[in-house]
């Protein structure tokens, strides 16, 4: 990755991945200026640990409150980030803030159909409309024409291998999360559109499968902890070129079929 | 497909390739004992066809009240249907009813995305929920045990190949309809969760893409006509078996990549 300082947003950082990723991309020698770390509820007890972390790097890391379900309060947010990012704009845009239940088809509700819509297909839409400014002024800013980066300007959105429709037969048994399938393959779906609508810009996109990972969200009997999988995902969006815009991969860069 | 007599119920079959359905299955020799043509309004002008051809073929032909977006509407049609077909159960569900927006990312409003959603992603999850008891009674009452076909016990969903993430990049940018890519390729995650959900009761999901058809849908730039692409639907859905349980198939049989 250049040497040259960037500007990174996370959703969903006050817990799990999105935590992790501020801890290392703060913590690392990477060339990070500006970490802004958003979460639902920035001043509630959930969000302690991100708020010491940004106690830690005041000059590094702005808690932006940001409910992704909401596109007033996305709204609020993309104004602010602009408001601090000025003629730079913002470089990267990772949307990492998701919802998983575990219900098969026959158990899954509605509200839970919904809240997986909401929150893991239009949350990363309009949180991708709206700072979409943003991210075209850090192309337009780069001085790089013709290359696409995760320093110059990106959207990452964490996606998961539960939405690869070729390899579900192999894990639905054990693992059905159904309104999780469903949405994260939708996203996948609208990662897909905005590499090809936003190439022109040099701007970008990919989905990216973290592992399964012990968090809130993995469970205890995962695979890897959040360390592995965040050295992992920062190492692949450092490598990522034009020839992975629209690309879906792990954390250890491995292509994943559709 | 076996000469046993079979029942079969089609969703927003007043118009385009439900209709055409309709009339393909009444009028040629296949062995269908019963058709359940379900639309939102059967006493509306936009019914008229249908009606018609109801009153043409009132031993075969029952028109239904059925709002895919409604569950009441659905639990409703489907104790109607219950009560009609009786011990022999409903052999072959076809999810069909679908919403089609044309805008890209940035022109798609979240109230077309929720459209897309309840149309084409809850209409045939709500639809396949509620009408399953009938179709695990047709599996049972089948005397085929071991096998899977369309005659026996199937849910079918009308698709479209651009829900195919692999072939995107072929058609975004003069055809984007991001919204019913995205709800397309959610509702192929969930027709292969069902696959694997009710292998056990050997009933057979697949979904099929209809070609480019002139119908109100698909404009009049489209490149076949309703009657060959039901015709091809038709004969696609006769050869299935267990072996294409989970396919993901065009009008002519012919597997698309996801």
């Amino acid at each position: 990755m250049a040497a040259k300082t960037y500007s990174v947003l996370i959703t969903g950082a006050n817990r799990g991945i999105g935590l992790e990723m501020v801890k290392q991309m703060v913590e690392a020698t990477r060339p990070i200026q500006k970490i802004f770390a958003c979460c639902r509820d920035p001043d509630g007890p959930r969000s302690e640990a991100l708020q010491a972390l940004a106690k830690k790097h005041p000059n590094v890391v702005t808690v932006i409150r940001l409910d992704v379900t909401d596109l007033s309060s996305i709204k609020q947010s993309a104004q602010k980030v602009g408001s601090l990012v000025g003629t730079g704009g913002l470089n990267l845009l990772v949307n990492n803030a998701g919802v998983l239940a575990h219900g098969t088809v026959m158990t899954t509700s509605p509200e839970d159909m919904q809240a997986a819509f909401n929150t893991n297909i239009m949350g990363p839409m309009n949180v991708t409309k709206e700072f979409l400014p943003l991210v075209q002024t850090a192309a337009r800013a780069s001085g790089a024409p013709g290359r696409m980066s995760c320093s110059k300007a990106a959207v990452i959105n964490i996606s998961t291998v539960m939405a690869s429709m070729a390899s579900l037969a192999a894990s639905y048994s054990h693992m059905p999360a159904m309104s999780y399938r469903v949405s994260k393959a939708g996203l996948n779906m609208l990662m897909l559109c905005c590499s090809e609508e936003f190439g022109k810009d040099e701007i970008l996109f990919a989905g990216l499968h973290p592992g399964w990972v012990k968090t809130e969200m993995g469970g205890s009997a995962a695979h890897i902890e959040a360390p592995e999988s965040v050295e992992g995902l920062l190492r692949v969006m450092d490598s990522l070129t034009d020839k992975q815009n629209g690309a879906f991969l792990d954390y250890q860069g491995k292509p994943i079929p559709w």
